[in-house]
């Protein structure tokens, strides 16, 4: 792969940094250098594909750190029924009919939507992970995947365990791109010797945790963190999504296991489960990022949509005058790199060239004045502003085009929604009355 | 003008039709017939001009119903800021600093906005009302709009007073497009005689009133809303912005005299003034719209955006399965039309052809399956997926192309930043560390 020089555009480098004119070098799948205008013409590059970005702002690309993208199936299944029923009635009875190409595609898809929203890392915990990790590849961008584990018997735990398992051994750092890490769905699903195990087993792979902390009121009653911490699950770098009802204990737990946060404040609200104290969790310097959840409760992977939202919760829970622009660009940017223990969310050299190409000539970006700019992209832009996305130095989208694809577009499509409605006639033939599916991991 | 064939296409007529394939017919700038698709074929429409919109869903546009046009110069001044240090240390002084050909500008900014994200009419308050008039007949959107009033001094009052009236007498049913209301901006800023005095020049000019109520929750101890329904302001057909604080007294009042609310939720929580009981206001039949408010509080002109937020929001207050996707799209439309006391906000014969064309191949809409296209709309689309732009029967927004510009898009960006930049300097160049304007009408 020859170098490439992203030429004449502005560049925001870091959440911190003001707005300035560079050209981008880059060598594989790293950033090399970022040289000041002009400079390029002097040097000598050698083979360089050169691509002219007059008028755009490069900025990095966001990283997504709670997601379930096999679930775009189920976007806009239920959007006005109380959690029970949109859970019991509709989402895990559907979640019975998926098989694994299903799942590719559906993972397939929710990826394309990512990619073209400006999310350049994924992390995602459901079932198929080798059909999310195999798509993940195919497309090319970045992802961290987890088997979500619960306990039901020891028989269906077993298996859980083993197809995380195998997962990692086949996938994990394929490409220095796709990571393989475990999913205890949460410690009300999973009993806390169950916890331990999954500790010590992620310790012998080396690998993170995700897991999902106090998403709803009730969950308070149903466990103590102490006791999670106690079972060494925080000992491994761990992404605890949504963490809505925790408490200054709880907090305090967490700063001291530094364990990351994932905040989803649309899926939070959608599901009436509240705001997350973010502003109070940022005080006791807890890493925090941001994360979509997955399209059935969202019901988008729209990051410019949680930017945004996020943002006005906060200040509608702490005041106007709290939680600004640049924490919430560090929270979509290097906190995400800093909770994968990556060098992404930064564009500096020997960073990974993960970033996306903004589109400043629309009225989203208006007065383009470069000390706006910040604000723009947090509270004025929106999917339709992302001109191109760049994972590990490859152009995935450019200009409305993908160009990863293995298969034509409109075969992928026609193939998501053969299986839409093959879930939908199965669902719609059964007896869903009073399901429950076991192998809970949403 | 010939007649319209629009063909291909799903339609949803309104929020509680279902999605069904018609051709619609339109003549001038009504609709005339729906037609069952190959019927057209058979009939003898005379001089038509046929659009293939194949893959496409139509909709009614979207019905901005409080809004400050222009306020697109101040987008993303001052994010992170308490409401007070905003107001009077940033927004004021740079409003001291507007001159009429501005603002003609930065309307027209902010209507190529609307337009582009689906928005065929919008209800605005502000001063410079000739030129936000005059910007809306050249660009073809339907338009209400109202001066913006306070009292200061009597002199101040007055001289208001006669622009209101003068951009009444100018621009008021031009093109069936343009209407002029009063603007009273809210009962903390106008003495109870005053708004008595605009119900009489408002009831003597049979149009319409905009004002703002209950924004903030120290309003509460400033007014009663008993003596504004007092002042017979009510009587006139009112849309009342924001109502965040309202009591169950107030929501008698407005249901009593059927005042219509228009419900900013994106800029409600920017502010930090909280959410709107919405659903309780429902309850008692008010007649509930949607704004943007202006981008200097919001900071987009984003319909999606309030749809998908306030919706959240108000199942955040009320529980998931409170505020149904029909009760949301019933706001953005036929609401609309019923506050403005105008055939709009449905696609029926003799209603006007407001319209915006989705495009339903694309991932927001996935699965396309019919039944679930009015969530995707409220709770997954973005202005990336609208595909075309009609008002009163005129493509305004075809394709990504602007279709109604009096001057090259270029020429206009151009400007916008060249007056951008004047009323920049001359805040920078100011005194504004105590500053206070008067003529306060946002």
């Amino acid at each position: 792969m020859s170098k490439k020089l992203l030429k004449n555009a502005y560049v925001l480098i870091s959440a911190d940094d003001d707005v300035e004119k560079f050209d981008i070098l880059i060598d594989g799948d790293e950033i090399e250098d970022l040289l000041a205008p002009g400079d390029s013409t002097e040097m000598d590059l050698g083979d360089v594909d050169e691509y002219d970005l007059t008028g755009k702002l490069i900025v990095p690309g966001f990283i997504n750190t709670h997601s379930h993208s096999v679930m775009s199936y189920f976007r806009g299944i239920a959007d006005d029924l109380s959690l029970n029923d949109w859970l019991f009635k509709e989402m895990l009875p559907r979640e019975d009919f998926l098989e694994s190409e299903m799942a590719y595609y559906g993972a397939l898809v929710s990826m394309l939507e990512m990619i073209s929203n400006g999310i350049t890392t994924f992390v995602d915990m459901y079932m198929f992970t080798d059909e999310i990790a195999k798509a993940s590849y195919d497309l090319g961008i970045r992802a961290y995947i987890s088997r979500g584990l619960s306990f039901d018997t020891d028989e269906g735990w077993n298996r859980r365990i083993k197809e995380n398992i195998e997962t990692y051994e086949k996938y994990n750092g394929l490409d220095n791109r796709i990571y393989i890490g475990f999913g205890p769905h949460a410690p009300y699903t999973v009993p806390m010797d169950k916890l331990q195990e999954v500790a010590e087993i992620a310790k012998k792979y080396n690998t993170h945790i995700q897991i999902h902390l106090l998403e709803s009121a009730n969950e308070r009653n149903q466990y103590n963190l102490l006791d999670v911490e106690n079972t060494g699950l925080f000992d491994l770098p761990t992404i605890a999504a949504h963490c809505v009802h925790v408490d200054e204990k709880d907090i305090e737990v967490l700063s001291r296991k530094e364990v990351n946060v994932a905040y989803n404040p649309i899926s939070n609200m959608k599901l009436g489960n509240g705001i997350a104290p973010i502003v109070d969790m940022f005080d006791k310097n807890i890493n925090i990022t941001f994360g979509t959840d997955g399209c059935a409760s969202n019901n988008s992977l729209n990051f410019f949509n949680e930017m945004k939202f996020g943002g006005i919760l906060q200040k509608f829970k702490y005041g106007p005058d709290r939680f600004s622009v640049e924490q919430i660009l560090r929270m979509s940017w290097e906190n995400g790199g800093f909770a994968l223990e990556t060098n992404i969310g930064r564009l500096e050299p020997e960073f990974k060239a993960d970033l996306i190409v903004l589109d400043m000539d629309s009225f989203e970006f208006f007065p383009n004045d470069l000390s706006r700019l910040k604000s723009h992209i947090v509270y004025s832009a929106n999917p339709k502003n992302v001109f191109a996305t760049m994972v590990a130095g490859k152009f995935l989208y450019y200009d409305g085009e993908f160009l990863t694809l293995k298969e034509e577009k409109e075969q992928i499509y026609e193939k998501f929604h053969k299986f839409y409605q093959r879930i939908e006639d199965k669902y719609n033939n059964s007896d869903h009355s009073d399901s429950y599916n076991d192998d809970r991991d949403i």
